[in-house]
């Protein structure tokens, strides 16, 4: 049996998720990649703080070089998150000649090519399964499972605290604040919630998908990323009349040389395969040419689901050690697609208007005015003089949307153009 | 540029996607696998029928020796399906030292383990990930995505006819035969259909997929199996009033000592994560003790998906020799677990019994006296005289089940015990 050292960096969630695993499936583990891992040193800003976790004393550390410059340990796992000092932590391990198993999207999405690129170099591994959809296996299953297929499109819900968010509030009627503020006090968002709501999380998870799906470079400033804070429960419960659900969607797009990356809430409908993923499940469609479309499901955030990543990649590089594989990290790149956000896509667009006869049917003229083909219009509720009016389009692209709104909002009846949002199908 | 010739046995419909996936994607390919693919020969019984594939006459042979005793081809692509004469045909590939790729799912829950060392023993690769559910990867998934759990259970609808059928009877309320005539007319079903509807083809699945989940040997014996034939458009009905579709459902289920493995009709509740699958589609959870619950889910029949599976194997082949890996075809066995089939489930009971006041309750007090607990009793419907009544229990045995139905039965006001079902939460 092989012997490896392992240095872990932080010791929070998903390093206490990964010790569990290492212990409970130790048998499992061993049996698989004949090899033995062996927690040897953990970075940890507090020396002192009390951790259920079976290590010693003498594992902890405060200090990096007892890690990165430390030539017993042969791989190391970076779990403390944020670009830097992680980005240096990596970069140093993998020159000195240490693999490198990471959870940590924001750094792959920004310096992940580059980390590669030194790895290769170096003759070590770099793996981030658990960066992307927590247990989910989709970066090892674009990596290795169709690349007999040319892809289309990933979409894909990855981000759970959102989700958890937006089911709350379908399912119980709750506002935006009200289901993030319980969200907190359940420990399913953060205090500082920004990052997930806004839609960054959900960016940085899609570059990544996107560079492993069509080997382009990791543009996160060309994703077009808008957030969840302005959906309100009226048109979540507008959009379920209408048999759809509201998800924040994360798409890579390929057609021809062009390559279209989003981060935006949109109507699903119901029978979509990814509107299963409800609370903290995450869902991702491929498309491919040969495939069609396969969906992989489960569970995206979670000690012991993103340490079950984690340890798997471990249990890669042990097993590729094993057979001598040749060393290769870096995705194959194709011809450099343009990358452009058209955002031709089917439309939601929820007005308020004065509630009078020939109101509704004016603005279905303009429309058609501006060639957008319309596939329902609803009002689906009377108040006092204020009627809510929706409108469900055919696919067209955001310019021709700007132009029919210009024209919409000079039309004196039309009181607010509460809400637009895409639909997918 | 490596260069890699190419046998087919067969030119079938996945022969037939696999050649259109392999003149499609070439660019894509050759740069993911540095190798180009060139198919050499392909075994055919008819050598005067016309081919849509692009491929010279010369290529075409009746007979055997010329692919898999041709010392220029590299690599056999079993398509013919049925375990003779494809297992003397592999053998004989695999000692010549040939690589073998195959979809040939009785073959492999046949002989695979035997195949895999005759493959370990002259150092080439046997893979056969097209062998179950079509388009989706969970061969892979299982040997290389997972490996850091204790799998507990694979649950999934792998067979697109029974599904596709089942799908008809629940939409549009036919009978059993009407939907197979149907899926007949469409080329869903085989015209002897009953390798699908018997349960037949789930039962070599559920046997590969165990064997690589859980290291078990391939006890396609030890599998107790049910198909379709007896499921009636009135059980549907009444699934469907509580809440449930009835799927055929394949499980592999370890608890302990103990594996069960089963292929049975039984009644899911429709937020279930594989009732998903509708039609031709299949869907398979992998259950673990790290990362909880995953689905994959996809086409799991169909020339392009199935041929997209296959050539997936031949690039991760190209690869593994690009990278120089030490060839690993066997599954890293286990202690040997205990196979059988307690069948502790919960059950669907549907009776007929006369229709008069304090039957439900006779007969709701027989199930209390042997121990059963109900979840529900339902009247769903009164015809004169003659009423169904419909169980739902809780968890129990099948020896507890017959005992309580042998009771039943002697009870006069029950006319017939019209179906017994699994029901799965």
């Amino acid at each position: 049996m092989k012997h490896m050292n392992i240095g872990i960096l932080g010791m929070g969630t998903v390093a206490t998720g990964l010790m569990t695993l290492l212990s409970d499936n130790k048998e499992i583990i061993e049996r698989k990649s004949e090899t033995e891992f062996q927690v040897t040193k953990v970075l940890v800003k507090d020396m002192n703080k009390k951790r259920e976790v079976p290590l010693q004393q003498e594992v902890f550390t405060s200090k990096i070089e007892d890690i990165i410059d430390n030539e017993e340990i042969h791989l190391v796992v970076e779990l403390i998150g944020g670009i830097h000092p992680a980005y240096e932590f990596v970069k140093k391990a993998l020159k000195n000649g240490k693999h490198v198993v990471t959870a940590n999207k924001a750094l792959i999405a920004t310096y992940g090519e580059e980390l590669e690129g030194i790895a290769d170099e170096n003759g070590v591994y770099l793996r981030y399964e658990a960066s992307v959809a927590g247990g989910i296996p989709i970066i090892n299953t674009l990596k290795n499972s169709v690349e007999s297929n040319e892809i289309k499109e990933i979409m894909g819900i990855v981000n759970g605290t959102t989700n958890y968010i937006l089911t709350q509030m379908s399912e119980r009627g709750l506002e935006f604040e009200e289901a993030l503020k319980e969200a907190q006090d359940l420990g399913f968002a953060e205090a500082d919630p920004s990052s997930d709501i806004d839609g960054d999380d959900a960016m940085y998870k899609i570059a990544i998908l996107s560079y492993v799906a069509f080997g382009q470079p990791m543009h996160v400033d060309k994703i077009c990323k808008e957030g969840i804070t302005r959906i309100s429960k009226e048109d979540i419960q507008y959009a379920k009349e209408l048999g759809y659900t509201i998800k924040l969607v994360a798409t890579a797009r390929k057609e021809d040389h062009h390559l279209e990356m989003m981060v935006y809430p949109a109507l699903l409908p119901m029978k979509h395969p990814i509107a299963l993923a409800q609370n903290e499940y995450n869902a991702v469609v491929i498309k491919g040419n040969g495939l069609d479309d396969i969906m992989l499901y489960g569970k995206g955030a979670g000690a012991l689901p993103t340490g079950s990543s984690v340890l798997n990649d471990m249990i890669e590089i042990a097993k590729n050690l094993r057979d001598q594989k040749k060393v290769y990290n870096r995705v194959k790149t194709q011809d450099p697609l343009l990358v452009d956000n058209k955002g031709h896509r089917q439309y939601y667009i929820r007005l308020d208007v004065i509630d009078k006869p020939g109101v509704m049917g004016q603005l279905t003229k303009i429309f058609g005015e501006h060639g957008i083909g319309l596939v329902s219009v609803s009002q689906l509720k009377r108040s006092e003089m204020v009627a809510p009016l929706v409108f469900i389009t055919y696919e067209t692209d955001q310019k021709m949307m700007k132009e029919v709104l210009c024209d919409i909002k000079k039309y004196s009846e039309v009181l607010k153009i509460a809400s637009i949002l895409a639909v997918e199908s």
